[in-house]
This record gives C-alpha cells, structure tokens and sequence, in this order.
C-alpha cells in the first residue's frame, strides 16, 4: 500500500516509474496528426443538416434542389443506409445495433431531437456545403416535445417510439423479457438480494430521500470527425476520431451491409473521448457520401453539433431509502433510479445500478432501474457511465444518515465496508479490493484530520464502487536489431495507454519504457481489439502485450540454445537475462541477443491476443473542503483530496492524472455544467462560453492518493483507472456544500442559483 | 511440367490459378498512392543542386547566399550528414555502407560524375528551391574524365579515389584480400574450377572472342521520391518510393548516425524499379534538410535527374575462350569480365561470373571478374544485375562455336546441360532444376522445328542460368469474424507480390485468394524484411505467411478442441478443415471456426519469420527470329518465344507477365538502349524522347513458355520469377541478328548504326 507521488513497491524494473510518454513530443509540439489534419487529394467537405424540431414526423425530403447546385457531388438521406430496408427496427442494445445507430446518425421516418441529422450534402467545399443545406426541403410534422424523464413517464405523453415495449430485465439473467408495455420506458432492470421489508422492519431508523441530476457534456476538446475514401475493389478506409477502430469497422459495415473486410478504419490521434467517441456518428454518412460522389468526403462537426447532435450523459432521478441499526449497521437499502436514455433506448442505468450500494455490506437490497426515452440526445457514455449520477445519490443519502445517526461519515461506511464474497447488488460476489484499506487512508489521512477553519465551511466526504468486466485486445512485437521493440497494439491512446502498455512489455522483456516504439495500427495492421473505454486498455491490452512478450521470451530462448549448442529447455529468462542452465556463464542481455537474431534465424516477430481475465473492481473515494458565500451562493473548494486503489501504478504520474482530471470532470459536472434546455427542446448555451466548464482558475490543487491493494487477475496487479475518480465528486461535493450551508442540496449543479433556492427554501419552511 | 497458360499442375486449390490482383482496381484507377502523391502540412519541397563536371575536387562549397533567399529554409551539403565525421572513408560494400553512400548522394570531397548530387535546398516552393540553387557557388578544381573501363584501366588514367586500393576475392572465399595495388581497379574476383590450361590442351576446337555491352537505364516510370518529417523526440518518418523500406531504414540511420528505432520508413506503391530502388537517393537529403528546416520536407526527381543522378546497368567488356571435342563437348571455358562500377565500388561483376558457364557441365573453368571505377553515376543493380551481359558473352561464343563445330546450338546446350551436383563457376554445386527439360522443351517447341521463310532472316537462341540465395521477411495474420484474413507483410510489391503471397497463405488456410486482404507495412509495423528483389519476395515472403498461416492453423485447432470438448491433439486439419479424430462429425471449415474464435478466447493474430532457405536456380532460355533490313539495319522480331522454369507458377498470369516484361527489357537493351555520353561525361539523351526504349509498335508478340520442375527449398516448389528472363534475350537477338546478316554482332545494342558499320567493317575485310 503506497500513497501519493510513491513509485510503486519496487519490486519492478520499469512499472511504477515515470517515463515519458511516447508521444509527448508529437502532442505538445503539434506534430500529432488528429482527424482534422486529414487532406486528400479531391477530398469533398460535408456538412450535415440538422432538426429545428425536437419531435416530429418526417414526411417528405426533397434533396432535388441540393444536388442541382453546382458544386454538390453528393447528398445523402437515412435512405442511403443500406440496414434500413436490410434490417428491421428494434430497440435493444443501442452499441451493437447497426439499425438504430444509423437512425441516430440520419433520422429515418422521425425526428427526435432538436439537432438530429436528417440529411448530408458533400462538396467542392463547406461554404458550398452548408449553402446547399438550405435547399433541401424536409416536410416535418410537428409533434409534443418530450424533454425530460419526468414528462417521458407521464400517463398521457406523447410516445417517441410507438413500436417500442418495455423489457424487463433481472439481476444478470440474459437479455430480459418483452412486457409488452407501450410507453417511453424502454428497460426496467431489477437487482433483489434478500428481503428489503423485512431489512427495513429490523431497522432502527429509515431514511429517504430523492436526488436529481441534469444533461451534462463529456467536454472533450476536439469535436467529431470522420473521412472516407473508396477504392473502386468496393473497399472503403475511414479515418477517424474514434475511441475503437473496430467498433467503428463494425458499425460502419452494418450500417453499409458490407462484409468487415472490405473496410478499413484508421484511428488518428484523439482530442478526448470520455466515453462519448465509443459510437460512431459521421464515419458511415461520409461512406456513404464518399460512395455516391466517387472522391474522398471529410465531415468536421462544429462545436454547437457536438452539443445537440452527439450524446451527453443522462439527466438521473434516484430516490435511496436506508434502513439501519442505531449502530450503522445497514439492513436495507433500497434505490428506485430514472435514467433518461434520450432519444433512443439505452442509457447506462444498469453501471448505475451496481455502483448504487457496491461500496456496501448489506444483506437486503432492492435496486429498480428504468430507461427512459425523451426528446433529447442519445446519451451516450461519460467516464463511468452512470456511475456519478448513483453515487451522487446513495453517498448523500448515506452523508444524510450519518448525520442522523451521529456517526463519523467514514466511521459509517467502513462499518458496513465490504469484503471479499459479499455480495454486490446484482448478485455477483465481491473479489479482492482495497474497500477498508482505502476507507482507512482516507480516515487517517491529514486532511481528515486537521478540522474546518471558519464559518460557511464544510466537509463531505464520498466513496465509490464500480465493477468492470473486460474485452478483447491484440498485439504485435517486432524485435529490432539494437534491442529496441516496435509495439503495435489496436488500441486508440487516450490516457498514455501507448506507454502504459509499453512499460508492461518491457517489464517482461527487461528493456526500458524508452526501448519501445509503441505504435496505434488501424484495423488491417493488428488484431481484434475492442474499444478503449472502461478502463480496460491498460489492463486488456496489457494482457495481450504481456503475451506477445512472453512469446518473444520464448523464440529468443531457441536463439540462444543455438548459440550456446544447447536444447531450448536448458535455456532460462532471469532479471533480464537470458542464462545457460548448464553454464552460468553463457548469459545474454535482451538486447544482447537482439543483436544476434539475424544470424540465428531471422528476426523476431510475435503476436498475441488475450482475451481478458475482466478488469474487476475499482474503488475510490473523495474528501473536500469548501466555504460558500451565504449572499452569493458561490462556492469555493478549499482542499480537495482523491483516493484511488490502482491495484498497481503502472506509471503513478498517468494514475495521478486521471484522478485529478476525472475529479476536474466531477467537479464541473457537481458545480456548474447542465444543459439548459428551452421547452421546445432547444439547446440554450451550446457553447464552450455558455456550457461553464470548470478553469484552471476554478480549481483548487487535487491530492491524489494512490493505494495499491493488487488485482489478482492481472500479472502485475493492476485495476483500471480511468473511470473511478470521476464518481466521488458529485456527492463528496454536495456533502460539503450541504454541510457548509445547513441545508441539504439534492440536485444538481450547486450551482449559486441553486445553492440560494435551497437556502431560501428552507429558510420559508 | 506445364506450358503455357496452363494452370498448375492442379493438385492445389489455390496455387496455379489466376485470381484479380489485390492492387489491381487502385492501380488502374490511380487510387493507388506513389510517394508523389504525399502532401503534409506545411511541407517543403526540395530541389538537388548537380555538379556540371564529371571529375572535379571541390575547393569549396558557399551556401550563404541561397540561406539568405526569402523562402528558402534550409540548406545541405554532406556536411550535414553525420556519417562522414563518424566514420572513415572505405570502399567495400556499397549496399551496406552508408558512408559510401553518403559521398554518392551529397559529394563530398570530389564529384565523380556528371550530375552528381552537390547540395540541397528546402524552400516553400519548387520554383524557389530551383532559384535558390543557383545562388550557391561551388568552386572546382577540374579533374580529367575517365569515361568508361577503357580509359579507366590504361596506365597513365586519372584515379578517381586516390586511396582506393584493389581487393582481391577468390571463389566464395570471404571479403577479399587488399592487395596494396592503386588505381581504378577497385575489385578483382576469381573463380576456378579444375585445370584450364589443360582443358585447353584436351580440346579439338578452341574458340575465342570479345564482347562489349554499354550502360543502360532500368528505365522505371516513376522518379525517385522522398519526404521526411521529424518529431521533436528525434524520430523521423521518411515516406519514400523504395524496393525495401527496412533499407531504407538502415542506410538512412547510418548515415543520419541515429538508431534504427529513431526511424520509420513509409514505402509507399512504387512505380517500377527492377533493382535501381534498392538503394536511396533522397531520403537522407530529405531528412537533413527537415531537420534543419523543423518542418516536412519532399524532393521528387526530374526524368533528367534519374538519368544523370542515378544508377543505370553497367557497360562491360567480357572475353570469352571454350575449349570442346569435335562431339561438342566442353573441355575447359574462361571468361575476362571488366565490369564498370562508375564512381564508386561495386559492379554487379559477382553476379555476372556466376552465370557465366553455370548453364553448362565443364571440369575445367577460369573466370576473371573486374570490378572499375569511372566517371559515369554509380551503377546499381538491374533485374538479374550484370547476368545478361555475361549471358551475352558466354551464349555468343556458344552460338560461334556451335557454328564452328557444325552442331545445333540447342543440341550443343543440351550435351552440356548441368546435372545435379555438377559445379558452378564457383565451386557450389548445382541444386536441382529444369536445365534438360528446359532445354528439351526449346527443342521441342513448334518455334523452333518450324523453319525460317525468307532472306535475311535469322533464328537465336539462348539459354541462362542465375544463383540466387534468399534473405529474411516476416508476416503477420490477423483472422476476422467472417473467415477473411488480414495479411501484412514488409514487402513493397513490385510485380504482384500481394496476391502472390497472399495466396499461399490461402492455399494453407483453405480459403480464397479474394478472402485475404494484404497489405504492405512499414517499419513500425511489420518485422524485419529484406528488399523485395532477387526474385525473392513470392518465395521469401511466401515461406514467412505460410509460417504464420501454419500457426493460425495450431491455434484454432485448439479452438476447435474446446468446442468439441476434446484435446489439442485430436483436431486435424485436412482439405480445408478443422475435423475431430474422435467423431468425424465435427468438423469446420476455417470460415466457420473464424466465425467462432470471439467466443473461444478471442482473434487469432500470428506473426512469424522465415529464414529464407535460398531461392536457388533459375534457369531461362529464348528462341528469336528476326528479319534484317541489308540496307538500312532495321531489324524486326519476327517470332519470340521465352521459356522459364518456375518451378510453381503461383499466379501463371504473373510469371508470364514476369516473363514478357523482362523479355521486353532484354529487347531494349539489345536492340536500342544506351547513354550517350559527351567526351566531358556529359549525358546527351537523358529524356524518354532521346534514350530509346522499345514501345508497343518495337515489339512482337511474347510467347510465354512455363516449364514446371519443383524448387525443393520451398514447400510449393516455387523459384524466382522476376530476374532470369531480362538474362537470354541479349544473346538470343544478337545470335539471330548476326546468322540474319552473316556478320557476327559483338557490340550492343543492335543497332541500324551498329549493325551496318559490322556489314560495312566485315565486306571491307
């Protein structure tokens, strides 16, 4: 167990040091090649013409006007994709659904949210473009926008989808069941462990309450973009900002029902991704474009389509109930959770609903969540999806019960701390994670410690629980003559993953993080690998360059035996050296060996693919101080501290910073960002100037505390890190606020204007 | 053994047929992207000051006005290249020793040609670069031309390298020995076999004569190109039209003085090359002024610049003396090969000695090979390199004494023809190959028992025989979901190496040739690989995706294993499928186990390397008639039959292709082609309009005539295709154009003008 700024055990040669990242220069210099710096020669600009209505019918698209206009090569409707007469339209599974993809990215037979693509014109250039978009004549019948959960589940709403049923879904049992009820609830999922009346009968005291979250945005820098060129064989290349080539090869070819190997996706450098660059929104209306015209099309989104035409994470309504001893022992716990999927079904209610009481020891739970449809954006992912919004509520609700029953805050949760083989509220038992260690850094620490200075001040504190499986992920090594490795891997680096993966190689081989040349390859250079996204790459794709490694171990040790005139068995890797069982003598340094491949067969070439032993649990937790002006409503944070079990830091610098950068997030996401919606369903403030992310000069400095209790299903321990920190803040946030002003915020943002509400509220009861 | 437009021999699903071209519709279309094509961001184009004399000392060379012209960015001269500080000049091995290099492409302390490189500038447009050329002021000391090997090895020469000393090397025997001796003799080669003399002694009929080929261009359409761009961690990525990126990678790091790892090199398509791309021109001059500029920077070659900036085939002079009995039977054979180097070391002479007499059984053989240095450009290698002008000499003088002893000339290469075992010029024994069944297949061939109908018409044949090992190639394989492979491989595909080795590996898989995707990697992406050249790439990099496809095979058969619930050991796969030892029942085709791999444990990725096992013989012959115009020496192909043993014609369309492309070489060197130089060294037809390369309207229609007996180093039995065809046609036209003229042709090319100055010297004799 080590805290902040602490290399790691040092039982490693390369992990838990701090190299630089290989691509460090490239980015901070401009030498990175991002989708934009993309220019082919003949290349055709598009541009994408979007809904003025939140809900509406399509009756008619005349694009006869748009293709007469000189300069337009092509213009493209839903009708173009070939899934749509290919496929019939269901609503499950939203990522792996070619059909309802490409309804989202060009709106079929309805418009469902202001800012939906409707139609693509591509042309000699974007002024041309955009020109041509006024000409093409949608004939819309308007219909009642639906612009938030609480409307979607009224009796008389308005219906988004008329063919769409709730299905209803049990702890993990499969794909759940048709209930055959029309409405805008899409899912219901249910998670039942023991017997929640009877939990909450043997309690002591019950507590309830209700907590909301709004639309809030990923607010990744660079916007979405995509390219696609044809060659004439019927192959297509798309190059792109995507989280996952591949899943942008799949997407894309079910939406063109062309096989997966007539198409290949090049991902280029990433200007953040947060979840929301796991889908795909241009790459097949640039295809398809690129199809019709016969020369390459490039789509750029503006900043205002990234906001009303891409998706946002869900706008939330939980309600907790709490049952206790007057000890704090928990007897039940009970969350009832509405996730506004926008316009299509799929929000992330079910990550929600494991994390809601995952940080807890509670034989009784009851956990009902609902997916619900409404004339916003899609959601998609962001950081932990869903995860934020459920801590949000169950660490307040728990913040809430403290204080009822008089108990330290963390004294409450390490009470109730869980421990291997408990259960989490689908069900599945708990594996090996640092719940009671990190609780027990976080009690002990001195910002705990030292008390609160002034008035208007509090402290809050939150801990959060996610469960991760994994995916697959391959590599390739190519050993070079100086002892040097080119590392290929399929996974788009995001968080320094490149070096993250690249260290763990060199672990293995016993060279250095500066002696790999790790490289992204597209979806014809490397093998099968599935998104970077759920905190897995380090992990997954650590696995695969683990594999390779041991592959390349393994073929050297047969070079080496022909050297020494030995069998390959006699042959040992130890600390970096390969070393003769029957002389101590004949030793080789990798690089030593390196040199010598040439002459003893040819070169070294290894690939693997590993498919993952699932990344498991991630643990954190949040402490934060802050004063709040009683006039004004601003707050502002005075220390902030962010605990993570990172199993192990492969590089403490890249674990400190997604910890300081998904608290950054967690922080806008509990203080300012929303999405402010006027009631016909128009964005207001789709802006960086108007959507008020946090600045530098907003933040305080953010302590990251590293512990590392390993994870036995990786080699060298590790957890995902990328997603964890971000699920604390909204709670540990509104914990202190509330504490600071006496009264308690259950909505967000705290924003001023809230924070006064609350506080006037109150003060007229 | 197979002829003509015959598939294979059937027994594989794969090999002998004739799928479409993986490259086939981007390169009709020009999709398909020469290193011209490449356009970066803020690039700079290059442009290459050439020196005016052929034999100068530069005194000194003053770039600080062309530094100072607006526009201009940077500025090289061999100063810039590290290489020349670091490492002292020597004269061995040119391929691989980038100082050598370096003084050929940025001279040094001497120009050695007419058109040799001086000085770069980068500048933001072509037309400045041009202008800022003429601002940099060389000052030379003039030096006499030595032109050619004539005036090279006279006793009272100029010496190009004053301490350049000859190196002698007998047989196979290592590098050579320095034999203390100065002059413009840098190389001195021998091979003997038996006793010479003796032979001599032993024979009825002694036949001598001499004869003289001059220098040629490979005559590839697109000009050398290169762009460098450099990160500011030190790396540099050079995208370049190249026989072998790795090469590339290699000369350009040594020059550059950075590690291999520091660099990636990019091939991209290439517009012929036939050996003259196996060695760089413009990358390092691409990299340094990049470096120097801090931006991209590209130079593309003129046609002019090909022709006076780079290597062609070197001139020789080849005397040639056959002892044989009055049955035909060779007693003894001696050759006296000058080869012309131009400026620096290293003629194709080694080649040349090799395929000499190796066509023919003969106990006693003394070959003398020089390798000299003048001023012409460096010569470098062209499709066989310096075989054609041995085969030239050697089949001449059989033609002679076939005459002379009143014997077919077929009939007299087939008393001699090799056998298995029988000795090369060097000593090797001969592997197996088709030398009589070739040999009888001319004989046979309804070209040659038809007979001659008019005057002035002759008939020549030649046969040809060329050594050749192998070098390294890697491959990688990654299998998709739909049982399509992704196959990459290091080997720039010159003359559809793609499909070729692509369908090797699917001839293993048991899948189609269309079910496989290739593509060509770059250094980062794919293992070490050698030059595609040497007629090496199908079998080489054949062997290497046979490798990996053989370990696809492994692995999936323990996929199999886990669906059928048996061991590894109890899946076979036999005619395409995966079958169950124990039930018979089970089986899969690759495409249904690939369809089954995600749920198995993930994709399936193998990469290997194969130690090439040597591509051994190639043995070629011709037969040719041509009809003589007595009064203007025109010459027209009557009739062309080319013959080749291909041990396997992968892809027949291909090896005919091979055949007929080097065919039409081989015509144009014999017929038309050569440099006309000035007395000063100046080229005077350094265009396609004045240097004379055979058009369409030149040329007969090629009969492409397979003969099929097994390489056994390759377990498809293939040989090299792409060199031993351009080797018998110089011979067969000159031995058709001198019994259609009476007059015996020992001069290149066949020229109206060569021709009637032979008539006119041989009537007034």
């Amino acid at each position: 167990m080590t805290t902040t700024a602490q290399p790691s055990s040092g039982e490693y040669r390369v992990l838990g040091t701090r190299p630089m990242r290989h691509d460090a220069y490239d980015k901070v210099t401009g030498a990175a090649r991002f989708g934009a710096d993309l220019n082919l020669p003949g290349m055709l600009h598009g541009k994408v013409l979007r809904s003025p209505h939140s809900h509406a019918r399509i009756r008619s698209i005349d694009t006869a006007k748009a293709e007469a206009m000189p300069g337009v090569l092509a213009v493209a409707t839903s009708e173009d994709f070939p899934v749509i007469k290919a496929r019939p339209l269901d609503y499950e599974n939203f990522q792996g659904n070619p059909r309802l993809i490409a309804e989202n990215i060009l709106a079929n037979h309805k418009v469902l949210y202001k800012g939906h693509a409707v139609a693509a014109v591509a042309a000699v250039n974007p002024h041309v473009a955009e020109q041509a978009l006024e000409l093409i004549e949608v004939d819309y019948e308007v219909l009642p926008t639906v612009l938030g959960w609480r409307e979607a589940m009224a009796d008389d709403a308005a219906v988004l989808h008329e063919d769409m049923t709730t299905r209803f879904r049990e702890d993990r049992a499969g794909p759940g069941q048709d209930t055959g009820q029309r409405g805008n609830i899409a899912g219901h999922l249910q998670h039942r462990l023991g017997d929640v009346e009877k939990g909450f009968r043997d309690a002591d005291v019950i507590f309830e309450n209700e907590y909301e979250t709004q639309t809030v945005h990923q607010g990744y820098i660079e916007p979405h973009v995509s390219t696609a060129s044809w060659s004439t064989d019927g192959r297509v290349t798309i190059w792109t900002s995507t989280q996952g080539a591949f899943g942008v090869r799949a997407t894309t070819c079910g939406i063109l029902q062309i096989p997966e190997s007539m198409c290949k996706v090049v991902p280029m450098e990433i200007g953040g991704g947060f979840g929301a660059k796991g889908v795909t929104y241009l790459a097949p209306v640039t295809a398809v474009l690129a199809q019709k015209a016969g020369r390459p099309v490039k789509i750029a989104m503006s900043r205002k389509e990234v906001f009303e035409g891409s998706g946002p994470a869900s706008a939330t309504f939980i309600r907790v109930k709490l049952g206790a001893k007057n000890d704090g022992t928990l007897t039940a716990a009970e969350a009832y959770m509405v996730y506004e999927a926008g316009a299509f079904p799929g929000s992330p209610v079910g990550g929600g609903a494991v994390t809601t009481f995952g940080s807890y020891k509670c034989e009784n739970m009851l956990v009902n969540g609902y997916d619900v449809v409404c004339n916003k954006q899609k959601a998609q992912a962001y950081r932990a999806p869903g995860q934020p919004q459920a801590a949000f509520a169950v660490e307040s609700a728990m913040d809430e019960l403290a204080g009822k029953l008089e108990i330290d805050p963390v004294d409450l949760r390490l009470k109730n701390a869980v421990e291997v083989g408990d259960r989490m509220p689908n069900g599945v038992p708990h594996a090996v994670f640092g719940c009671v260690e990190l609780e027990e850094a976080m009690k002990n620490h001195p910002h705990y410690t030292t008390p609160l200075t002034g008035p208007n001040q509090g402290r809050g504190v939150a801990v959060s629980f996610r469960a991760q499986g994994g995916q697959t992920s391959s590599a390739t090594i190519n050993v070079n003559g100086n002892g040097t490795i080119n590392l290929i891997t399929g996974s788009v680096d995001i968080g320094g993953t490149r070096t993250a993966v690249a260290m763990q190689a060199a672990e293995i081989l016993g060279i250095d993080s500066e002696d790999v040349n790790p490289s992204v390859g597209d979806t014809d250079a490397v093998g099968y690998t599935a998104n970077t996204g759920g905190s897995r790459t380090a992990f997954d794709t650590g696995l695969a360059a683990i594999a390779a490694a041991e592959e390349v171990i393994e073929r050297m040790k047969g070079r080496a035996a022909l050297l020494w005139e030995v069998q390959d068995e006699d042959v040992e890797f130890e600390n970096g050296s390969f070393v003769c069982t029957k002389n101590e003598d004949d030793r080789f340094t990798f690089k030593e060996l390196a040199a010598r491949l040439m002459r003893t067969g040819g070169p070294v070439t290894c690939s693997a693919s590993a498919p993952s032993t699932g990344v498991g649990p991630i643990f954190g937790g949040n402490i934060v101080d802050v004063e709040v002006d009683p006039d004004t409503g601003k707050v502002q944070i005075l220390r902030y501290t962010a605990f993570l079990d990172a199993g192990l830091a492969v590089h403490p610098d890249f674990v400190e910073g997604q910890i300081q950068g998904a608290t950054v997030q967690g922080i806008g996401w509990a203080m300012n960002e929303e999405y402010f919606y006027q009631p016909d369903g128009t964005m207001a403030n789709s802006s960086f100037l108007d959507y008020r992310m946090p600045t530098a000069l907003d933040l305080p400095m953010i302590e990251a505390v590293i512990i590392e209790v390993p994870n036995p299903r990786h080699p060298f321990g590790l957890r995902g890190v990328g997603e964890g920190p971000i699920i604390p803040p909204l709670a540990a946030l509104a914990n202190a606020v509330s504490h600071a002003t006496g009264v308690r915020m259950t909505k967000l943002p705290l924003s001023p204007t809230n924070i006064m509400e609350a506080i006037e509220e109150a003060r007229g009861q």
